[in-house]
């Protein structure tokens, strides 16, 4: 975004859809959090790393994602504008990431520590109640793709992805995700060119 | 639980892991719940109900389960003494439900509808903080869950579980271990008999 005014209404808006704030108590907000800019490819968090924070994108695509020990890459999350994303519990436990996260287009967060967070919520009972109902909105998203990983057909995910956020396939590859719906990038290839 | 009593030192030695209830606080707390009894093979919710509540098992255990429409069942928890569940979606945001939950043994739970629990988050702060740190443990474990289902073989899946969850090997079937792992019944056995 070009100007900080703009990130601040973008911001604001979005905390306005849960709670509304006074001029203050958004400052307050602002104050815990820090601006970040990345570049495509760029690294936000690496596995193993402690320290890890909360974000929330302004600007660009990130991927959550872990590699396991044969180098093979599962697709945890691809956030894009006004979502939140963290490995949760790296995060809130103070552990080393399990997950890495990259940009895969230049990005721009809002990044909150787990200190900020914790004191931002003992001060402030509207964003207390705001990242409950954060939390809840995650744990709907991720019943649901345990659900689909479990019950749907690698198809019927592919299709589901397509309706809920029809502008990923524009702004991202097929290899990543095939990653993120846990299927071959030949099955893959396979379910787009019969949908 | 044989006396009202030993259930209420059980739910407030679980809520004073996290924040510490004055007399007057826990019974604030408990009059926002209502006590529970069913019994083995009872259903406390079934697919497309509204109306769903958030439940803390007291003992007993609880599957929670989507049965697709040709059937099959797939397992999305199975809940034990200390833990809470519920119809994520369908609690929060007043849908019908999208899976049953049954009992798998004679079950207690305390139960709490929505507006209740906003009404009890509204007024207190402390149990404000404690529900955002509830559904941050629901967080983790659902991510856990996901990663598992997409990086880890079957053999992976069932060793983390009987580690994690040793007692459950005792307490239910391995058909319904198997829907829960995401395998056939025929897998488990073989992954049993070599374990």
């Amino acid at each position: 975004m070009d100007t900080s005014k703009n990130r601040h209404i973008f911001f604001r808006t979005h905390i306005s859809q849960i709670v509304q704030l006074t001029d203050e108590e958004f400052e307050q907000v602002l104050n815990c959090f820090t601006f970040r800019k990345y570049k495509k490819h760029q690294y936000i968090t690496q596995q193993g790393e402690i320290g890890s924070h909360e974000h929330f994108v302004l600007k660009g695509i990130v991927k959550s994602s872990y590699t396991d020990p044969s180098g093979k890459e599962h697709i945890l999350q691809l956030a894009m504008e006004e979502w939140w994303f963290s490995d949760i519990n790296a995060f809130n436990n103070e552990q080393p990431a399990t997950f890495n996260a990259d940009c895969l287009e230049d990005t721009e967060t809002y990044s909150i520590s787990f200190e900020n967070k914790e004191k931002l919520c003992a001060e402030s009972k509207k964003m207390e109640y705001f990242f409950r109902k954060k939390y809840t909105s995650g744990n709907i998203a991720l019943q649901k793709r345990v659900l689909a990983l479990l019950s749907s057909s690698a198809g019927e995910r592919y299709n589901q992805l397509l309706i809920q956020y029809p502008s990923l396939y524009k702004r991202v590859s097929k290899t990543i995700i095939a990653a993120y719906l846990g299927v071959s990038r030949e099955t893959l290839s396979r379910l787009s060119s019969t949908g």
